[in-house]
């Protein structure tokens, strides 16, 4: 395989860090990698393969002579420096929201819907962590029986927000008080992630939704989704309804269905205390789903419960993975 | 206001203790206190109103001249004591599932459906925890609107399992393994409360929907529920998404249905990060509302999150508040 060039924008934060590792274990060929982060982060070095490197801070030419630059820096960031290492000719994989619902850019998890990254510019999406474990049981069941609704219900851990969130979980442990979360994330689920909109619901519970149809290519599914953040460090959980269009016959046709998909782990045999939990999933980059049983309340409807590594398969992995898949077209 | 004589069965466990608190806080003119426990509890001794009681084991005659015996000593100890004391002519407030759903019994939020203790029996059960702060805000709904469909998702603190939950959070949160939960709390959600059925929910998630239809009387509501244990120590949060046949004009409309309902505080200004909390809840008998906005997956869909101290409101201040109305309306 040819060896790439490769720049990591946010490279000393939670997901940066977990880039760095993952580039590592999946043994991609890299031949020039260079790692950015803000000013504040200058003199601090990462290890990339037994080498050290020191970061570099974001400058005009940066990006030059780079096949793809990674971003994980927020929003701000991505929505100023993606479209100029785009000009330069690399591929974009941005786990901001910033590009996610630009038409003209993709929005991908590699294992639903890969060929979409050949769309009009070269900046990809890497979708909202909750979203991108959801989409792996969705599309299965929406190609086998066709989604009419969805609803979310989510139980997130406390890195989804990254090193603050990690830093005030462990704060809050040792008995000090919140910096980063509106309480005291030891005492309380807090039922609020990203800002709040007009409407009532969460930038983070629209993610969901609008992003799920893009994923899907299916605009027509009618999804609500809650957010809600609980004191675990690693993993989401994320319960789905799933309203279908044609007959369920059973929930074995329905396990057949989803486990076919690459990339789900089943793990649904409840009697013997099997589901769905964040320490099978920490350190993986599979979807675990399980609890999968018919919904009392609705014909054709299933309900589901799915576990996976968000700060891997919710952001680092799904990216490199992403990565991965475009060297290997581009090698055919 | 005439004294009574009550005896307390699970005397020194979770629920038990916090009977005699609440006893104590809501005034309740007490002559003679019984306390009960099992055979390795003997010798313990417990305050009420700075007197010292010590308990006594379950034996023939223990009942005689009692005119209340609350018991929280699980299904079985109900099943075989509850109709003994009942038969000395004591109203029993049962908190286990024993006999939620005998239809000679009565199943009672004091709130909603406090005239149903005049059934057959004198067996009066506490419902479920969840299921206690979610029909608050139902019961408003249903007859305003009338509820066609439900679904829970619930956040259940390790306090829902008694002391023996509490003992296991407070041990893995020191780094010892786990003794009660089939996982370490600390590190993951559990989907998982109660044993499971042949039918892929859990005896709990099906206590859910049975409950809240012989609660709001309404056996044609169509209700799903997924219950979830997350390492916090107090109080429950539910997650409701509610199908009501009526047109809903507003949500300013809905929160004024609502707020009417004895019992409830809304906690609903998202923006300024005013939501329901475990940390508003505990130490209180209120349930806590918010996050009340449109379901955009449904017409006429509604979603909310209600939060209550679970061993309060959801177990011994629901069945003193039964006691408490009984003694007044036997007074009047």
């Amino acid at each position: 395989m040819k060896k790439v060039n490769i720049g990591i924008v946010g490279a000393t934060g939670l997901v940066g860090q977990t880039f760095i590792k993952v580039l590592e274990e999946y043994n991609i060929p890299v031949n020039i990698l260079k790692l950015f982060a803000s000013k504040k982060s200058l003199g601090k070095k990462l290890t990339f393969n037994k080498k050290e490197f020191y970061v570099e801070v974001l400058k005009e030419g940066c990006f030059n002579g780079l096949d793809f630059v990674l971003f994980s820096a927020g929003s701000k960031v991505s929505e100023r420096w993606a479209p100029i290492a785009e000009k330069t000719g690399a591929y974009v994989i941005d786990n901001s929201s910033f590009w996610r619902m630009n038409e003209d850019c993709s929005l991908i998890v590699p294992e639903i819907n890969m060929s979409d990254y050949k769309n009009k510019r070269k900046i990809i999406s890497n979708p909202n962590c909750s979203t991108i474990q959801a989409v792996l049981p969705l599309k299965p069941l929406d190609e086998y029986y066709g989604i009419n609704r969805i609803i979310f219900a989510t139980y997130q851990s406390v890195s989804g927000s990254g090193q603050k969130g990690i830093d005030d979980y462990n704060n809050t442990k040792k008995g000090l008080r919140p910096k980063f979360y509106p309480y005291d994330i030891q005492k309380t689920c807090i039922p609020h992630i990203d800002s709040f909109l007009d409407n009532g619901y969460t930038k983070e519970e629209m993610k969901m939704a609008n992003e799920t149809k893009k994923i899907l290519h299916n605009p027509n599914i009618k999804i609500a989704s809650t957010c809600v953040r609980v004191p675990i460090l690693f993993a989401h959980g994320v319960l789905i309804h799933i309203e279908l269009n044609k007959k369920v016959e059973s929930i074995e046709e329905v396990k057949n269905v989803i486990k076919k998909q690459s990339g789900i782990v089943l793990l649904d045999e409840p009697k013997k205390s099997i589901y769905p939990i964040s320490t099978a999933a920490v350190g993986t980059d599979k979807v675990y789903v399980g609890r999968i049983r018919f919904d009392l309340s609705k014909t054709n409807g299933i309900i589901l419960y799915c576990v996976a590594d968000n700060v891997r398969k919710g952001a680092a992995s799904n990216a490199i993975q992403i990565l991965e898949k475009i060297i290997k077209e581009n090698n055919k």
